[in-house]
């Protein structure tokens, strides 16, 4: 079976691995990614990782994962906010050249996605929407095995989707966008404001409180299952996923929230569509995995 | 060059054409679709037609036009108001089998938006997204030269699309579903309510009022502006395509409301993607050119 090197880069750290085709990781390599020390140092490093990889050259080719929107097409970052000096720079060209194999770049979430749609609960479907929802939420389109990452790298970029204009202003993103409304931080946001009194360090809390009975907590979980029900009709608008995939960390309380979205979901679509499967993702590691399917999805 | 059969059936007419892979239309036949009188009569009839296109043997394929959403996959109507007794229906099987040639059927708005991705204004690009704005609002998102349909050929279904929940309800679609707030029929609504000693044939005397300075005018047009801003938006945060292609009989009037839309759609939208074009679609037959290019756009 092929293999392929996937690389998952970050700020902070950085893990290179050598997985099969079908999503096994059978050797890998973790250490400091040297993220604020510019592209240099950052690539040096991520070279020598590599070469440690046993037998690197039998790979097929190299996807790397980056925190960001991507040029998927010149294989460049277009915002590099968590590794500076990277914006145009010509990551993808750089690994294959060194390489001597395809090497390819997305976006951290779109990877996940990826990973998700081609050897995990997408596996065989057509049409996957994978939602990421944590202290952001994120997402991407997965259309026959292939990201849909668009003309900027911006396809999936959910968290700025309006889903309520009548919502305070909360930060850069559009009023009432969905990041801000229904994200793990949105939630500890609302319940802070609701309980000024009480220790709310995370969504969680809130979850606690509406368990067990107050209707302040309730209401705002209530409004996140509206909101993000909203969310899931109108993506279902646009591309009629044959799955949506969730996940992030908010997904741990996913039994909480997740069949309230499902019935507003319903609420607000056509009874065709109401079968839409949602579903928890199950890979333990997508984000290295999904690096590793990028030549994959990209024809290799 | 190859040629296909490209089909466009309605409930009252249907047109069969003979079409080349660069969407030139080089024979064509026209009469009822007898829609109303059941799949029987509707396919002899058919049939009977594409036997009439000269030397119909010599074309790869067959691609069929219909009103409502269809299952691409299995080749047959999901919904058929204007057709009736066709939901289900074998209709892909049944020309391929009779016809010796691949067959397939798709919206008569997806197709026409593969029309203008394959042979018009998207030629050449890899995610084009199409918007019909007439009577009714719809469109189609295409991928490397493919419909987006989906699990139940909803995708591109964006009439229920909600961009404000602070709306009246209108119909059985969602409150403030953009095709009850900014489509022609919307408009002509909301110009006979605010003008109700006025004639109000249609959209386009809203718009001479608002030409005219008439400031409640103004205000529907300008709203309609925001909606659909938001619409494209919210899109472009699903897919980010190369390119935003619009259709439909509202087009007539772009001039007054488009340059308004794209400023409102930058307003909620990352800076990274102010650059998305915007193009009015150019194509003068793009239904039976678009059914023409199903077979392409599924392989053959």
């Amino acid at each position: 079976m092929r293999t392929f090197i996937g690389i998952d880069l970050g700020g902070t750290n950085v893990r290179v691995a050598k997985i099969t085709e079908d999503g096994q990781i059978v050797a890998q390599v973790k250490g400091p990614s040297y993220g604020t020390e510019g592209p240099e140092k950052v690539m040096g490093n991520l070279k020598e990782m590599i070469r440690e990889i046993p037998d690197w050259r039998e790979c097929s080719g190299i996807g790397v994962g980056v925190p960001g929107p991507v040029n998927t097409k010149a294989g460049t970052m277009v915002l590099s906010t968590n590794l500076p000096g990277f914006t145009g720079y010509p990551f993808a060209d750089e690994l294959s050249k060194e390489f001597g194999m395809p090497a390819f770049l997305d976006n951290d979430a779109n990877v996940a996605g990826l990973a998700e749609a081609l050897v995990g609960a997408g596996k065989g479907l057509s049409t996957v929407f994978y939602v990421t929802i944590s202290t952001g939420i994120g997402g991407v389109l997965v259309v026959d095995g292939k990201t849909v990452s668009g003309k900027h790298g911006f396809g999936g970029e959910i968290a700025n989707i309006i889903i309520d204009r009548d919502r305070e202003k909360v930060n850069y993103l559009n009023v009432g966008a969905i990041e801000n409304e229904a994200s793990g931080t949105a939630i500890t946001r609302k319940g802070r404001e609701a309980f000024p009194d009480k220790d709310v360090p995370h969504a969680g809390a809130v979850f606690d409180l509406a368990d067990a009975g107050d209707e302040k907590a309730i209401a705002i979980i209530d409004g996140m299952k509206k909101d993000l029900g909203q969310l899931f009709a109108t993506i279902a608008c646009v591309c009629d996923p044959d799955i949506f995939i969730i996940g992030g960390g908010m997904t741990k309380s996913a039994d909480k929230f997740l069949p309230g979205v499902i019935e507003q979901f319903k609420a607000m679509s056509h009874q065709a569509v109401h079968d839409t499967p949602f579903v928890i993702a199950t890979l333990d590691e997508p984000g290295i995995i999904g690096a590793a399917m990028l030549p994959v999805s990209n024809g290799i």
